[in-house]
């Protein structure tokens, strides 16, 4: 067995019998060995980018590991992107780059030159920022140690991609010994006791208590008893991004999802509680806004994460933290006593679902007389299956979704961290290929849809039933209603010197089915099956993301700003302050 | 002044008039400075990775330094490929990106988290492989002083990318004091007097001389006095890739390009030759091939470069060296005591010149009844403008490309050292932004042809007369021939599991014109003129790259094989012992 032929069996021990690549020379070898496999198929994306999402998107909804093959320089590089979705989102992925042969390699030559062999390129240098694990085999013994142990990192604790850099003579060189399968690097936290304790403390005195539903729940995979336990214990929740996809919204403590671009009374209740127990969110700043400061002012904030780092974040925040491999998430749970709750807090917070929950609504596009995304992300719930597959792209589009997309057995997913544009293309279909059976949506701004458009031809190729949906308001929606904003409404490289292609005429350049939507009534069921499809929605440039919060003010202030006493209403337990202006307060 | 504005008025005042972006929330505020910014433009592209590629051809046509623009995370990775082409090919171009806001990074919370801010992303050391400089600014200070520290490092000695990762509170804060311009830091090289003793000491034996023309000469500007000066002299000389485009291919001495893709002729002579002077080129291994031992074995090889790495890594191949900035290399070459040069040798190289210059022929196309790429190529040179501009793009394309393209005051470039595909459009766009009076070709092969093609639609927005070749062989012509060398003809992922769309379609939904070519005849004139086209020129899949260098031969043993008769008539001074077989020989 070579090198080559040791990867592809190593890939079929894991079960991970999908690769993604774009091959080249520097990967020929290993691209060859996967295709020899009787158990190993190879997919071909059009750009390694485009591989690298679709790898990204293929534990989440499968939760296989995705994998991606490409050869050596621009191969390589062009993954980082796709790398980047992983790492920040916890999402393990394996990348094998084929790399010069060692004796062509500036460090033979003991020469610190910016290229030597042809195509060299320093990506495990490149990635480290970006991969749990990013390492250059130099031996066929080195292969088997490396890959057991890249897989063993990717799998453990907070999950993340690993790169593996494979020199061409390695993956021609013999291999000696069987397989070698490492198990998961046990993981340390704290006892589920005393997490339980800890947690019990920050209720002990709470009346107003809600649970921050985090990415890391789903992650780890305990999802239903999270929602049962919440289910019992009463307890209203909240979600970030990342926690949304992974319950159904009928539950009825479920509140919304809250932060920047949250549901306007998801962000009053968390920010009204006296305790928030996050379980598995990094609460980054599109969570807690840009002064986190302004987050949850009467409240004991107590997280639970997997990753000490991030708990040593909040080290000047006050909060409480506990360490928690996630598996034990249950457990720690049952043990917990649970808080007393207000019946104020209860009215309340009842109160402020109805008022708000799923009521978002398009104050521009109503006057505009144009269409409003919100009407258009409920239609589409309406009618694709209950247990679709929605992968989301960036910027405005996105934050429509999360706002107005309700969840039943849905797996609703973005590239949070990273949010790259394009990402909603190719995730889709490395969606499709991990779980066939499912009905596929990508869902997409105009910016975001052209940047991995040559997918379309994957698409194509594979006869994938796919509905990619395209809301266009013909520029980058956030980037226009941040310079409302902050920039005197000059739309700069956002509207002005933008465009536009025609996706329906492309779409058909590919041989796909087209649609063009310009009322809710034109979105119907059969759009969504019957095989690959652009469709798309036409908006106006003016459209904007209500409600959205703008720079400075907290999380429950967001524009169109509510009156006065509608805030009061939804202040009812912490005082809010409300600034006069903005001004002095940009950050 | 805001960092913003900063920003744009040191653009201005180094005459980088031109950004190249594709905006976001994170450089909103300098893509703003730039569009107010009476002197300067900003072009959207598609795609960062077209926006950097681009950036990099502004150099190469109009030795101004390109520059791009883009937002933190996905924005800033999604340059690295381009970035990449810049730094291996010694093109200068600054790359700025945006960044969160300070008090948002993980930095500034002491936790070694993945990510805090929104899209924040380690892009300084991710791209330091990549760059030659590369920081984060913290203050309006550092801006100013690190603006003008990477202009220079830029443009000094060999020349490279720079980028600036300006935190968005940077960009507002206020900026004190006038532009900083700093001058191109002094160059240490050898004294001329030196280098050229030195080149006539591997001169005054020599009776076989031959002139490696290297990418170094015309990117230090000095090609017509090396031109003159070899015309002078009477040496003949031969061509890497990259000085290919630096000279008029009538030129009395020029033989053709040498390396695995050479021209057969240039190869014997380089071979046979008893001295080599190697002028700005670091002997890859495209040119050396893998075996660099196979390289020049009867010679003297002697290395002029700017860098001292480069030079460096011959430490162990014992050639001569010499550190020179090229400036001042007419100079050194007026004072070089020229060697006296054998008639036979003189007999020998026009021998090779008439019988192999500009005759590569497609026997794999005769064979087919297919088109040729080399007719293909001869052609199109016939019909564009003598000082078109045409941007190559990789595989099997760019080799028909440099085999056959002759140039007269054509500037044909690619990017040789990273050679990614989806190169040729962006740099075309980059190319006609940069000289707009200039016919500008983009050059492709089917394959490369996809991983941009949403530039098709900065194309049509932007109005450029700019026309699309794609030699279509339907397959990764340049894997699918190793596959048939090394991989018993398994085209797993070059062709098997690849496709091709309808690039006439593509063309026509971009409301682009095109054509298609199956015959000669059918490249004419006027494709190339009057308005952005897709010209889709059919080949057979089965098309070849002729000659083409296999893995442990010497560079004059190219693919097809010559008789024996042949091969001894090539290697006339040097004795190259022909293997029987491969068998052991594959690198």
């Amino acid at each position: 067995m070579n090198g080559s032929e040791y990867i592809a069996e190593f890939l079929a021990r894991i079960g991970s019998t999908r690769v993604f690549t774009l091959t080249g020379g520097a990967c020929a070898f290993m691209v060859d060995a996967v295709g020899r496999h009787p158990e190993l198929t190879y997919t071909c994306f059009q750009h390694e980018q485009s591989a690298a999402m679709a790898a990204d998107a293929v534990w989440r909804v499968s939760r296989r590991v995705g994998v991606t093959i490409a050869t050596s320089g621009p191969g390589a590089t062009n993954l980082i992107t796709g790398i980047a979705c992983s790492y920040f989102d916890s999402i393990p992925s394996i990348h094998i780059t084929g790399q010069v042969n060692q004796r062509e390699a500036s460090a033979f030559h003991g020469a610190n030159v910016r290229q030597s062999g042809f195509q060299e390129t320093k990506i495990v240098d490149m990635v480290r920022p970006i991969t749990k694990y990013a390492v250059m085999v130099r031996s066929g013994e080195e292969l088997r140690q490396e890959l057991a142990s890249a897989y063993a990192v990717a799998m453990s604790g907070r999950k993340g991609p690993v790169l593996i850099d494979v020199p061409m003579d390695v993956q021609k060189s013999e291999v000696e010994g069987d397989v070698i399968l490492q198990p998961e690097r046990s993981q340390t936290s704290e006892p589920t006791k005393t997490v339980a304790a800890s947690i019990a403390m920050t209720f002990a005195k709470s009346r107003r208590p809600v649970v921050l539903w985090g990415g890391g729940v789903g992650l780890a995979g305990v999802e239903q008893q999270v929602a049962d336990w919440l289910a019992r214990a009463g307890i209203p929740f909240v979600s970030s991004w990342a926690g949304l996809t992974c319950f159904d919204h009928d539950h009825p403590g479920f509140l919304g999802q809250i932060g920047v671009y949250g549901n306007r009374g998801a962000n009053f209740v968390l920010q009204n509680a006296d305790a928030v127990l996050v379980l598995g969110s990094r609460l980054d700043n599109r969570q807690r806004s840009g002064n986190p400061r302004n987050f949850a002012t009467g409240a004991t904030v107590h997280v639970i994460d997997v990753d000490e780092e991030e708990l040593q974040k909040f080290r000047n925040d006050s909060y409480r933290t506990s360490h928690l491999d996630f598996r034990h998430l249950p457990a720690v749970l049952e043990n917990v006593a649970l808080p007393e709750i207000d019946a104020e807090w209860r009215k309340y917070v009842t109160e402020m679902k109805n008022r708000y929950l799923g009521r978002e609504t398009s104050a521009s596009a109503r006057r505009l007389n144009s269409l409003s995304p919100y009407d258009v992300v409920r239609r589409i719930n309406e009618v694709v299956a209950a247990d679709a597959i929605i992968a989301g792209d960036t910027g405005a589009a996105i934050c429509w979704l999360h706002q107005a997309f309700k969840i039943r057995r849905h797996t609703l997913f973005t590239a949070g961290g990273n949010s790259p544009m394009g990402y909603a293309l190719p995730a889709a279909i490395g969606a499709k290929l991990a779980a066939p059976h499912r009905q596929v949506i990508s869902y997409n701004g105009d910016g975001g849809m052209q940047l991995n458009i040559q997918e379309l031809q994957t698409l194509k190729h594979l006869h994938l039933d796919v509905a990619v949906v395209v809301m266009n308001n013909a520029s980058y929606g956030i980037v226009r209603q941040f310079q409302d904003s902050h920039l005197g409404s000059r739309y700069s490289a956002s509207q002005t010197g933008y465009s536009v292609p025609d996706f329906g005429r492309i779409a058909q350049a590919y041989g796909l089915r087209n649609a063009r939507v310009e009322r809710i009534d034109q979105i119907t069921p059969n759009l969504f099956t019957g095989g690959a499809i652009v469709i798309e929605v036409m908006l106006s440039e003016q459209t904007l993301i209500e409600p959205k919060l703008e720079m400075g003010r907290p999380i429950n202030d967001q524009f169109p700003y509510l009156s006065d006493a509608e805030y009061a209403s939804g202040n009812r337990f912490v005082d809010y302050p409300r600034p006069k202006s903005l001004k002095g307060m940009l950050t």
